[in-house]
């Protein structure tokens, strides 16, 4: 007991490191980036008040346990911006060298369960993890919105690729769908979202 | 549906300012200090880690939502530092006043239900409550421990104090109260914690 407890805590203190990850998407008031702990809440409080947006019948529990561990191999692995195609190749390797670390802190059959819970998150398969992806892709959108642009506005992101990242909502929370097409076609309209480049650079 | 959509997006954008409230404790690094938005995150993944330190039955789902919510009247009211008397007197009645505010943004039926969870985590009887509660005393003794003495350090914190706000985890996780005596004791003798002061200066 006292080892299965000591490993518990090991594994939660490890956890903080989470915090200090940061991601692309800044705070609403643009005052800062966010970083992956603080997303990763923000994501089960969504999910909690979206889940009556979702098609079909899945379990809120097990949602919200995808979404708490979703992130946790970035203290190795390091945030992956959405739309950074170089490093979006490694990220798989990276990220499964950083769970078979992570996951190990923790008693064995518990660090299984959560790291199933992980693979599960990354596969999209189950309507639990295809409604954890899109809350994934929803917030940062709203976020984005709301700082004016945000991750978007300095790294010439284009309309193609956001409506392509955004996809999962559309078939996972269809009454939300028009609401992710306004803020993009608004992006766009500003100027902040690039149209596609042409075929000769692409 | 549209302005239910609506209230719910609004009321997820004005959460994003909890990741602006800053509570006394340190990360483990002692780089800086903690936000209320990534300590509610680390007390879900807590929570999903230590169920089975408590005692009897309970819904961990409930808990969860409890520990997604706790904190969510600090955006109004700011975090009350557990040690500080004088703001604890008025702490209630600030928090009532930001509830009324934050949840009336979700549409009536979720905003009433999210209230009903905070105001259950206040009252400490559920069961549920009882464990959320032994966890937010738990996870920032860990990380002071961790960070060499933390917000005791720097407040003149007793050891009665400690050991009173620590009191819920004895009952509702016994198997970890030892190890919480062998925190406090360790702090004690190394001088962070104070011994109470004698009773002609209480």
């Amino acid at each position: 007991m006292n080892e299965r407890l000591s490993q518990q805590i090991a594994f939660l203190l490890e956890a903080d490191k989470l915090k200090t990850v940061l991601r692309r998407t800044p705070l609403t008031d643009a005052s800062r980036q966010e970083n992956s702990a603080e997303h990763s809440w923000h994501l089960v409080l969504a999910a909690i008040v979206m889940a009556e947006h979702t098609t079909g019948t899945f379990d809120l529990l097990r949602v919200l346990e995808l979404l708490t561990v979703h992130d946790l191999v970035e203290i190795d692995a390091g945030d992956t911006f959405a739309y950074d195609h170089g490093h979006l190749g490694t990220k798989a390797e990276r990220e499964r060298t950083a769970a078979d670390r992570l996951f190990a802190l923790l008693p064995p059959d518990q660090g299984a369960r959560l790291r199933d819970r992980w693979e599960e998150f990354e596969a999209h398969e189950t309507p639990e993890a295809r409604f954890a992806n899109a809350l994934d892709r929803l917030q940062p959108l709203l976020q984005n919105a709301c700082a004016g642009g945000g991750s978007w506005r300095n790294h010439e992101v284009t309309r193609q690729q956001v409506l392509r990242r955004m996809d999962p909502i559309r078939s996972t929370m269809p009454a939300v769908w028009p609401r992710v097409l306004e803020i993009i076609e608004a992006f766009c309209a500003s100027g902040i979202l690039r149209e596609e480049a042409d075929p000769v650079r692409e």
